[in-house]
């Protein structure tokens, strides 16, 4: 045990001894009164001293903490020393280690103290809790060690040694609810300076269960979510969401490369505005000026030409567009493909939906867990998809709206209210949320799209759906300069703005088409997080730059 | 057969019979003489004209071209039909497939007439070649079949219907060379406008053997390969660079996410300007001003405060600096990992070398064959590196230089040329062409590094090496907002202009460290292409924004 580093209060009274300083004068009877007096209260004073030196000297023993070494606040880890103790992570603790002491690092969940000989701390790992105690115990836990435990605040992040016990019964508040630490030691790795924004528990919690408590708790505001977003980022929920948001990029991945595409990457600066001039941000280049991506869809055309065959890519795209809705961002991730056509571009379309579903069946068996957490806090019905998906031509989507009750004169393009309408008639016609619909007019599509052969209004293009919202747009493509050249002409472009782009087709190009595809809103679609932002780590929009 | 479209020439010789017109006058002798003269020339003329007549009508019977079906121009691919007859690839092509009948889409690499009856075309397929031949055959291959198909320019794309034969001795100038393809139909997919800016096959050849050609050969410099970048990218060399490209990404990420990293995307564009404001690009951002991220260094971080406990990104990062060297650009590929640190920084520096040794591995295992390829074009020494890595103290490092003869004084940095020393000195006494320098002094790294527990002039930071220069630097990282805010006040940086970064650590942050890789450079370094632009499909530098 370590030396208390502190002196133990003194035990003398500092009261004078009840004898005469030189004995010369006889006493009167009265002074001998005065003196019996003084003697008696000099008596009583002495006794209380006693006493109070007494509880001080009693007092100072029990500050004499045996257990101070077992908890505190750690230095700054600069990576002083290097023990090589094993760590566990609380997914890892089960019945079967009873009895075992472990070691972990931790966030305190929450704490609560149960007078002031026990604590109990609900700590955290990304998804995964449990519960555990800290109890006085002679000679183990000390009184000051519990108080300092309940001291703790919470999102503090601790060190915890501790053993492995069955708990008495199942603890509902904590992911790991079968077993529980006995804590035998505890330190603080890192502390909260100033104020939460608002607790972890209130930000996990599901709308219904707010509205429900009737103003007992506090429904934190998606506004100030993201303003706190390292903090809203630690709900078990958002936990979970991003191991989604992983898994659908491993998953397409994964699709691709078996399907023999490479990963590419291309140039986010550009010399001149892609596709359309009015969307683009401008960035100052050294003297001169570039402009940020809006989709890789040149680049990716050009890996064509330059025979990569198959390409996909993974990447940020950037939408100068003043739109504030919940499915619009300035910056969102792109999963883009292109792949050659050998006699039709269906082999694309079903290229991609073979994808689509690789990726939703990949999501239900390898992210099981991370949905059932996302669940409690957004409940919705499972997504459902059909084995052999359901193919719509616009002309068929139109007449579906149209017989739904939708103005046709309205339905040169489906608007998103219409989008959603349809999604709904599509449910509850087909019970799918996913769906394709084929053949857009050629007046919707960018000038690269290809027509089709029989009919130049229309186009060899398409647009993929869930829960009734696009998620996907792709098509043929161009793939002859001079008529590429036409349809630029047709749509205002000059060839020229693009010239590198029209010059790959000069040089022979096989035919080819292929799609993009927003990643937060498969997230959010699938999830159903009925806001993009809550599928973006640190979302961007018009007026959102930070953090 | 097909209706020829073109009318027979005429066969009836255009010469009068030699009869007297009225039977009345009595011909003299020398009048006898004369028309027996007459009649022999005419004779004569008849035979000739007869003859002429059986030559043109056997020229025209020629004309007829029985195979014209059988070649040509397609009709643009608009997705008109779909025969789903399977096509084949050139790299499965082998004698077990000896007279079966082949289709295939390919490039014309290169097409050499023999006589007037006889081509050969080099197809080619990414880094795949075969030969393929077209010999003129009754009632098969018609001359005028050959003779189109010697017309077809290099980078044609061709589809090509053919026999497979196993070749007569192996064909040296082909990938699959024992085997060859006896052309039975031949159509043009997409032709060749204008001139191409050089050969692939001029792009595609070594130095070493140009200097040898003595003037036979064109070389192309990098200049003008990237200006065509569409065309450069189609030589072997390239296609196989790219595919390791994909192949180092695919390995970071597998190694990782098997280490229980999760992927994720932070946003490109920035409210304020990250790490130092000096080299980072401005963007227009709707009425205000972004912008481009220099690295995802603050998000990978605030995801650490949000708990992610072990994350990755690849992405874009953005310098604006004015380097005009082999090995900068303005935009390259990030491979960035930040992970929590239990004790020590060194659990990462371990992570990021164990996850270089599984890639240079992970590339010898899966791309032998593209690795053979580009070693022709551009010969190197087979990478090196060690089971256990090499690793050296900064101040070993400068003793190392010290001791081959460089001043010290000039090693308070190491220089990219003392760079490059180092990297020989270390390859001549280690043989290795990776190792790792750590403990970098303090006034080397940016604000956010953790300095040494016992020498505050030296730091826990890390830089990795491949054949003598820098492909990763990384640190343990400050976790603490109190010191974070010292040590920006001491490299003259204001905590309030990096706001939401700095509160991130006061709501509880773990320790922490991490690094950044330069995808590119890996792939130059580990093949030896000696120039960064060469490692990126479409290279920017402060010079070049296109194509």
């Amino acid at each position: 045990m370590a030396d208390p580093g502190f002196a133990l209060a003194p035990s003398v009274p500092a009261v004078a001894p009840p004898v005469a300083e030189d004995g010369t004068a006889g006493p009167s009877k009265n002074e001998l009164k005065r003196r019996a007096k003084e003697e008696e209260k000099a008596k009583k004073a002495a006794e209380k001293a006693a006493k109070q030196a007494e509880r001080e000297a009693q007092q100072a023993a029990a500050d004499v903490d045996f257990a101070s070494e077992l908890y505190g606040k750690l230095p700054l880890n600069q990576s002083q020393t290097r023990t090589r103790r094993p760590r566990v992570f609380i997914h890892e603790l089960n019945p079967n280690l009873e009895d075992q002491t472990v070691l972990l690092r931790a966030r305190v969940h929450t704490s609560r103290a149960q007078g002031n000989k026990m604590v109990f701390l609900n700590l955290r790992q990304r998804s995964d809790s449990v519960q555990a105690l800290l109890t006085v115990e002679p000679e183990k836990v000390s009184k000051q060690m519990v108080k300092w435990a309940a001291s703790l605040q919470a999102e503090s992040i601790v060190l915890v040694e501790g053993v492995v016990k069955k708990s008495p019964e199942l603890i509902k508040s904590a992911s790991v609810g079968d077993v529980e630490l006995h804590i035998t030691k505890l330190y603080l790795v890192s502390g909260i300076d100033g104020r939460l924004p608002f607790s972890v528990d209130d930000a996990n919690r599901p709308d219904a269960e707010i509205d429900a408590g009737e103003g007992q708790y506090n429904r934190v505001l998606l506004e100030t979510r993201l303003n706190n977003r390292v903090v809203d980022l630690r709900t078990q929920t958002n936990q979970a969401v991003f191991r989604i948001q992983h898994g659908v990029g491993e998953l397409f991945r994964e699709f691709l490369t078996a399907n023999g595409f490479i990963e590419i990457h291309s140039p986010k600066l550009q010399g001149s505005a892609t596709e359309s001039g009015a969307t683009v941000f401008k960035v100052n280049y050294f003297k001169g000026t570039a402009f940020l991506a809006q989709s890789p869809q040149l680049a990716k055309q050009m890996a064509i030409a330059a025979d990569f065959e198959r390409v996909f890519e993974i990447a940020p795209v950037f939408r100068a567009e003043d739109s504030n809705t919940h499915r619009h961002m300035t910056e969102f991730m792109g999963l883009d493909l292109e792949m050659t056509i050998e006699e039709h571009y269906h082999e694309v379309m079903e290229m991609l939906d073979n994808l689509f579903k690789a990726i939703f069946k990949g999501l239900n068996d390898r992210y099981r867990k991370e949905i059932d957490v996302i669940q409690k806090q957004f409940p919705a019905d499972e997504f459902k998809w059909k084995e052999e998906t359901l193919r719509l031509t616009f002309a068929q989507a139109v007449e579906m709206l149209v017989e739904d009750g939708v103005d046709r004169e309205t339905l040169d393009d489906i608007n998103t209210e219409n989008e959603k309408r349809l999604g709904g008639l599509v449910k509850a016609k087909y019970d799918t949320d996913y769906y394709i619909i084929d053949k857009f007019p050629m007046a919707l599509r960018p000038f690269y799209t290809m027509p089709d052969p029989n009919d130049p209004t229309l186009s060899n293009s398409y647009d993929f759906f869930m829960r009734g919202e696009e998620i996907l747009s792709g098509a043929q493509r161009i793939h002859d300069a001079a008529f590429l050249i036409e349809k630029m002409r047709e749509k205002g472009i000059d060839p020229d703005s693009m010239k590198y782009y029209v010059d790959a087709f000069r040089m022979g190009c096989s035919p080819h088409g292929g799609g993009g595809i927003g990643l937060e809103r498969v997230v959010m679609l699938f999830l159903k997080l009925n806001n993009i932002r809550r599928a973006s780590l640190f979302p961007r929009d018009p007026k959102r730059l930070e953090p």
